[in-house]
Order: structure tokens, then C-alpha cells, then sequence
């Protein structure tokens, strides 16, 4: 029987595990614009309902890698390790975390996507720094990366264009949150990437996309399977998201805490996260025979300044100037900034009457992400320009003592109003209580 | 907070039960093209997988019935009954039907399809009598039905739209075989057509949309639901379908058939099925205390040539020549007919050999509706020119003894082609069997 949608969704719908054949003749077809958007819809809403098993997921992730442009980084020696996380509010891990490895010999080939969100992606984070290209044609990416160690580029090319366009109709048709389509969507664009091994940041908690930890561990699962499957060594680390990361969100913002990691003088978070992180892309890229070797080398790669230096280097290599690491004036500067001040409205809203010191017990994390969004850090749509010097410095965060009339965040953007529009969202980001709360555990599991 | 598509389709893909407010938004903004297809067909996954309730249901139906036209009878006297068909092979009833409920005074003012199939609708098989015409202005229909009880024409204006083009998504979708959604499409246009109550005929077996008993009874007990919810008296009758109706399948061909059973010359089947619905139907119309009561009414209808009568009265009003209950040869005959003899290969199929008697035990129904259409007496498209004199007499139905070389059945029509590919779909139709096999019985259950 020659194939066709109807009897494919048919088959689905009514719990039937799709061929290869089958799973192709969708991606390609739908990819191609062969096949309309309400058969795929509906194809996706009894995928969401009836499920894929690990087969079926790994088939529909390959032909996704498939339908577009497979990055052939072959001419850079070495095993490339690729980071990539499920997306955190104030997630500025790649800019430690990478020049770490790097600084251990394991070369980094890093193509970025911009995204939209609460704050730009990597590219747009390195782009604060005046003259920094994110673009560079594949010779001198490769070069690059031999000469230093490191390149993060703009995705080029046409990476997995299935994934964007079944994307867009999971978007507007509520089937978003299933497993296979989660993994396969992520995936498909890590195996189109070129890099021999991948380490996955899968978030969890109120500000990431899985905020239940048994989801957020099952697809942390079945990423690895896909990974390693498609012969790709694949480790993944389940990371709270109950609060920011590190304190700042923003693009020039997390540039300056960042560097300050690579010196050692970074929020304690950021760093340790960054380096376990790193230490794993040590032991996958072959440069240690242990994750905790690995570990052992980027701590020292961080302590003696080697670190730094790569990213120093980094920055001049893509046109940018070099002394931002010692001098933060070099980063566009917001006009505007307004604090958000505890005050005894917001103790009331906790419930809290009379006290004048209590602690932060939870943060709505999220928020955090939208009043970032709202003073220019990130883009709602596609075409938003972002302002480089817009974000939040939080100041305090779960577990923090904090006395009344005492800063809690500070919102910073060019733009008064918006960011006078972002502070109207914050009032509702803290909670309260007058007992000392633990702040949540950051590494919660690796997966390998 | 105000509705959007999504988060319907999110409440539905979840399991929950849509509200009256957001079905309508469904159904109207989709009529209206607001909705686009890909989120429709998206939310009819989620409602065939995740089912309607029957308040859900209910509420489909009166906001696809309310998308378009909704039929006012009100300007004919009397309890106006209407009676449906979900679709078989060689099922002329309301021909037979209409004129025995209307000779007992039951005003029939029924407007039906044409639609796709193995034979045309009850309209192609009247518009096959020379000059008869099934367009009138609804002034005329009305006085029509005053004056001799009965008129059958086309559906005209706008009925149901929302059905028609969420039956059109389904189709392509895979998102036909449901409960609710069945349902719905068959009583929203029921509804709007103006009757006070209503005849279901749902058939059941190999022929028929419903295969199984229980889902047929299901579908049976959710439309009278909803008959009888939206204020129409509504009764369903169960019957099989794994045989056709009569013997004749076609247009000109049906007409005969329904012609000799208003003479008492008809096949018993065909008679039966039409007194008993005829019978409720009187019963329904007010016109008689009980079922059983209208039974015996329109067996005196029948008996006494007065059903006739109105149909030759029906057919005169309507333009065409009445004589034709007397004299065949009015009607188109076909050029070309080919015998389908049994021989030694079909018994072969049937594991027989060397038998020179056998019985029929089963017949592949679908096929003759198939092998029907290939005569040119259905349409595949809704452009196709149907060809009245063609279509299949089947003259051995299960449980009948026949001998080898004898006729099984004719295929007609004046396409001599068409005729020659349709009973090469015919080959399989028959199984036999050296036992004698009882018929199936014709009217299984009443759901009143």
C-alpha cells in the first residue's frame, strides 16, 4: 500500500507505532509543504495523546535532523563538545563554561541560535560587546577554533527546518508538551550541529519549561537515548530553576558576571555550575579520564586565569575589544534604572504583618523572565531589537535575609517607560516568611 | 478570560469538558474562517480521542445546526415527520415510506441531498422519472404537502454549513469514526430541516457506516438524545445492512422496486422495513396511539393502493409522468447488462469444490456498493453525471440456494465500460457455503 496521511494519523490515533517509513514520509512531506498543516496537526495531537516510543522518537528526531543542513565540522581536530540548555532566566553558562573546556584543550565549536525570551541567547549576550561579530564564514570558524580553542558563532545554513515549522503549528495548536516532541525538536538541531559530543542543562523548577522534576528527568532520558543512539556520547544534568541564575539577567548584565566567574569573584551558583558543566565537556571531549578529573582541571583552568584568557582571546578573535574583561565601561551602560524596595504591602501579601526582617522563601521565576523581557533585555517578536544594556540584577534571592526598605532588584534599561513598565510586573516575584528557608539544591542529577 | 483556540484545544487535549461559550466560538469562528483548519483539526483529534459528554454533544449539534438556514415548516398544518438514512446499499425506503405515512396523513415535507456514494440520493433516484422536478419555491412545497401530503425535494439554501465543512476537514483527517461528531453531523442538519420529529434508520453491518452492533447502538441512542433534547420527538430503528435492501442498487432500477412494494409486488424485505417505519412515523405524526396502531394503518395504505396513489400524485405535482407506476418502460433503460454466473472459481474462494449447490453465507456488501457506483449509477466526485438506468440487480442474497451457472446478479448501465470494470469488482462479493444459511435478520432493535 502506498502511503498517505490519512491512514498514517489513523494509525496513530489509534495507538499504532509508526514505520520509518511512515515517520519520514511526514517530516519530509510536511517539511516540503506536500502535506497541509491540518494533517499535521492532527497527526501531532494523537502523537501528543497516544505517545512515540524511544524508536519511534529517535526515527522522528533523525529525519528532522535530515530535512536541512548537517554541519560538518570534521576539519577542526579533536572531539567537539557541544553545551546546550533547556532555557533559564539568567543562563549565562556558555560564556564560563565554555572558554573552561577550552582552556583544557577541548575545542569549541559553538553555533547559536537568538531565540526569542526573557533575555537574547548567547550570541546576543556576546554582541553587548562593541565589535563582536557573530558571524564568520566556516574557514575562519574552523580556524579559530584551532588557533584558540573556542568559537560561538550565529546559526548559519539551514538547520533542521522541519523543527521550525512543526514548531510554529505545535505552538498554536496546544501540542507543545509531550516528551517525543520536546526531545525531538531539541535534539534534531543538536545532531545537526557537527559536534561529536553534547551536554545537556535540563531545567527544572518554576522559571524552565518542565517545572515537575519526574518530567524534567524523563526527557533528560530520552534526549541521552536520542544522543547516544545517533552516536553522539550525551550526558545530562538536571538544574534547578526556582530562581534566577546567578543575579543577573540581561545581556551586557550576565556579560559582566560572567567575566567575573572567569575571575573568580562571580556568584557562587554560576560558577559551580559552570564548572561541573565544563568538567563534564573535559571528560567527553577526551581530555580526562573522569568527570571528576575533568572538574579538577577546570578549577584550574579558572583559578590560574587560563580561562580568562580564552575568552579574552575569544573576544578579539570575533572583532570585539579585549579589555572589557578589565574594564565593564566598555559595555553599554542603561540610562535608567529603579529598584524594587521591600516594602510592608508586599510583607502583607505574604501574609507578614510588623516584622521588619524576614527571608525570601520563594520566587515567581518567571516573572522575573517577563519583567526582563519588558524592559528591552529580550524579544516578543522575531523583529524586537534588544537593548544590550537592559536587564535585572536581583539581589536577593531564596533563603536571603532582607530588612524592610532594602533593595530586592534593581531593573535597568535605556527606555524609562519600559522599564518602569517591567518594575509593575515585580511586585509579585517574592514571597516571604520570617523562618530561614533553604535555598534549593542546583545539581539535583546527572544523567548519563 | 477571553476565549482563544488554543487553550480550547489545551482544555479538550486535557480531558475536560468544553463549555456552551466555547464550542460556539468553535464552531462560528471556524464557519466564518477565523479559525483556521490546522487548529480545528487539532481540537477534533483531541474531541475524537478524549470524546464529548452528551451536553458537549448536544451543544455541537445546536451550534452547527445553527450556522446556517434553519427550516420553517410552521406555515404546514399537522405534526411534520421526517425520516433519515445513515446510508446503505439499495435503500429506497422513503420512497416507499414517505407515500404510506402521508396516505395516513402524516404531512411529509422533506428535502433531502444528493451527495457522494454507491447510488445518488433519494433525489437523483426521483429525477430518473422523465420530467420530474425537484426544485420548487417553498411557497410551492408548502401547498404541495397541504394538497396531497407529501413533497420531496432538494436540500436548498444553507443548511449546517459548519458541518459541511468540518465534515470535509474529518474526511482528510482522520477524524470520522467518533461518537459525538457522527452524531452531531447527522442531527445538526435534522434540526435545521424544520420536521417536528423524527424516523432514524441506522444501519448496521458490512455495508454500512457502523459495522458493529454496539457502536451502532451507541450512535442510535446518542442521536435520539439529542432528537429529543432539542424538542423533536426522535426514534431510531437498528437494521442490518450486511445484505442490501431489495434486490435492485440504482436509480431508475430503485424506483421500480419501491414502485412494486407500494403493489404489494415488492420484495419482502424492502416492504417490511418500510411499514415499520412508516408505521412510527404515523405513530410520531399523531395520527395513530401507539407504533403497533400505525402499523396496521399503513398496511391498509398499502394494501388498499391509496400509498400508491400519493406517489403517483407526488410524482404528477412534481412534473412527472405518473404513469410510470404502471408502465416501466417510462424510465431510462440501460443499453448493456452483464451476468454475474457462479462458477467453479467462486467456489474455489469459498473452499468448495466439486459442488454443483450451494447457499450464499455472506456477501461482501461494500463491494456492491462499489461494484454500483463503477456502473455509473453513484458519484465519485460531486462534478460526476450519474447515469440513471444504471446499477446492479441482485438476485441471490444470503441464505438463497443457487446452482452452478446461474445468475447471482445483473450489472446495467450504458457505459458498456463501466459496466465491464464494475463486475470485475464483483468477483468476491459472494461466499458460499454447501450448509444452508439463515438471513440475517432485517430489524434488530427499537430505540424509542
Amino acid at each position: 500500500m502506498s502511503l498517505n496521511m490519512n491512514s498514517i494519523i489513523a494509525k496513530k490515533r489509534d495507538g499504532g507505532k509508526l514505520t520509518e517509513e511512515e515517520i519520514r514520509y511526514f517530516v519530509e512531506g510536511y517539511t516540503k509543504g506536500d502535506i497541509p498543516d491540518y494533517q499535521a496537526s492532527a497527526l501531532l495531537m494523537a502523537i501528543y495523546l497516544k505517545e512515540m516510543d524511544e524508536e519511534e522518537t529517535f526515527i522522528l528526531t533523525s529525519a528532522m535532523r535530515d530535512s536541512g543542513d548537517i554541519i560538518d565540522l570534521s576539519a577542526i581536530k579533536g572531539i567537539k563538545v557541544d553545551k546546550h540548555s533547556t532555557g533559564g532566566i539568567g543562563d549565562k553558562i556558555t560564556l564560563v563554561a565554555g572558554p573552561l573546556a577550552a582552556a583544557c584543550g577541548v575545542p569549541i565549536a559553538k553555533m547559536s541560535g537568538r531565540g526569542l525570551g526573557f533575555t537574547g541567547g548567547t550570541i546576543d549576550k556576546l554582541e553587548s560587546i562593541p565589535g563582536f561579530q557573530t558571524t564568520l564564514e566556516p574557514e575562519d570558524f574552523y580556524k579559530q577554533v584551532e588557533e584558540i580553542g573556542i568559537s560561538l558563532i550565529g546559526q548559519s545554513g539551514h538547520i533542521a527546518p522541519a523543527d521550525k515549522k512543526i514548531y510554529a503549528l505545535r505552538d498554536v495548536t496546544a501540542t507543545v508538551g509531550n516528551l517525543s516532541l520536546i526531545s525531538s525538536s531539541i535534539m534534531s538541531k543538536k545532531l545537526a550541529a557537527g559536534s561529536d559530543a553534547i551536554v545537556l542543562d535540563v531545567k527544572c523548577g518554576k522559571g524552565a519549561f518542565m517545572e515537575n522534576e519526574e518530567e524534567a528527568v524523563k526527557l533528560a532520558e530520552t534526549m541521552c537515548k536520542i544522543g547516544n543512539s545517533a552516536g553522539k556520547k550525551t550526558v545530562a544534568v538536571l538544574t534547578d530553576m526556582n530562581q534566577p541564575l546567578g543575579h543577573a539577567v540581561g545581556n551586557a548584565l550576565e556579560v559582566i558576571e560572567a567575566i567575573d566567574c572567569l575571575k573568580g569573584t562571580g556568584p557562587k551558583d554560576v560558577t559551580d555550575l559552570a564548572l561541573y558543566l565544563s568538567g563534564l565537556m573535559v571528560y567527553l571531549g577526551g581530555k580526562a579520564s573522569s568527570p571528576e578529573e575533568g572538574h579538577e582541571k577546570v578549577e584550574e583552568a579558572l583559578s590560574s586565569g587560563r580561562a580568562l584568557e580564552v575568552l579574552r582571546k575569544l573576544i578579539v578573535a570575533q572583532g570585539g575589544n579585549g579589555d572589557v574583561v578589565s574594564d565593564y565601561d566598555i559595555l553599554p551602560k542603561a540610562q535608567h534604572s529603579v529598584d524594587l524596595i521591600l516594602n510592608e504591602e508586599m510583607l502583607k501579601s505574604s501574609g507578614i504583618e510588623g516584622a521588619k526582617e524576614v527571608y525570601v522563601s520563594e520566587m515567581e521565576n518567571r516573572l522575573i523572565g517577563i519583567a526582563s523581557q519588558l524592559t528591552g533585555a529580550g524579544r516578543a517578536v522575531k523583529e524586537d531589537e534588544i537593548d544590550p544594556s537592559a536587564g535585572v540584577i536581583v539581589h536577593k534571592k531564596i533563603g536571603d535575609q532582607v530588612k524592610l526598605g532594602e533593595v530586592l532588584a534593581t531593573f535597568y534599561g535605556n527606555d524609562e517607560k519600559k522599564v518602569t513598565n517591567a518594575i509593575k510586573e515585580a511586585a509579585s516575584i517574592y514571597t516571604f516568611s520570617m523562618e530561614p528557608t533553604e535555598a534549593p539544591v542546583l545539581i539535583k542529577r546527572t544523567i548519563m
